[in-house]
């Protein structure tokens, strides 16, 4: 069985973290598949997915870890040619990667107490953002 | 439902990035299946999958973002075990991932417009690939 | 056809690197499915899961990458707020990400000789670590 969902959200870019655990799991609530993997996937070049125990320090972290990295303030090529100035923020999502795939066993997802799923939104504006979820099992 | 295919390319190396949307597109079309995920798996340890807004520019911001995170010029002890001076490539592909999970739905990919599934080859001499393209679903 | 499995290891924490290879193709060889997806996921939010070339060399290149990268001697806010010291962990298996999933044929994993899979344990500490291993496919 195959079902596939959409979380909708609006995020603030500039590294925006957004903890999306309780939408997956309401989403995963909603089907009757017990066992199985989750995939989520985010539309879009400039964010991507992964897990954080979401705490505000490590948050800070985490977006610390980008700047110094890929810093916001070197000469992108992608600025050049698009003048968008977001030549990073796609670099990074490149990077992060855009899918994260969660295996369930008894509707519980493989999470830690402490790991939760994040968007990790890079660009350098606020944007509307389409998650896929799609629920696959038995 | 579950169908596994193989893409075979030709990559230069030295951070060859190469769009095999279209490959990936025409295995899911060859397919019954409407609606599920395809998994990408690339064979051997010095290459990633991702996706990426496939831009001159942007491949280039990218290939500099391994130069300055996976340095060429700096030692690696791989290199004096094997001296085929290889080293940075497996460390960035290890990094980078060797996998890309991606639903569809009604035979649609997940993907944003300037949003292309790409294979990096980090390797430091031409290569031939082979991609896993495996197709489950309903 | 879903089955659900678990790997249960010690690690010793300071970016172990752990071959788990030989218990994923033993997880799944003890299936009856021939065709499908390994999906595996690390529990708790300072490991991660790739492949590499399981050499000691490289293993070192491996590990000094991070320690360039996400270094442990610089200060992490996570640190100031639980005092545990392992911020940089954190940081580093969110970049690595928490799963990986890998097709199989006729009962094969699609790895190349010279390609493990491997859990890297950041954490600061031995930790026993769970692993899921989630089997889909026919």
């Amino acid at each position: 069985m195959v079902t596939t969902k959409k979380i909708s959200l609006q995020s603030k870019g500039h590294c925006d973290i957004i903890d999306i655990t309780p939408e997956v799991e309401q989403k995963l609530g909603e089907t009757d598949i017990s066992d199985g993997t989750v995939t989520l996937f985010v539309t879009g070049s400039t964010a991507g997915i992964t897990t954080i125990e979401f705490e505000s320090g490590l948050l800070s972290d985490f977006q610390g870890m980008w700047e110094r990295n890929v810093p916001t303030d070197i000469p992108y090529k992608h600025d050049r040619a698009w003048g968008e100035g977001n030549g990073y923020s796609h670099v990074r999502a490149s990077l992060l990667g855009a899918s994260l795939v969660i295996p369930f066993s008894d509707k519980r997802l493989a999470l830690g107490t402490w790991q939760q799923i994040v968007l990790a939104d890079f660009d350098n504006r606020p944007r509307s953002r389409q998650i896929t979820v799609q629920i696959m099992g038995e």
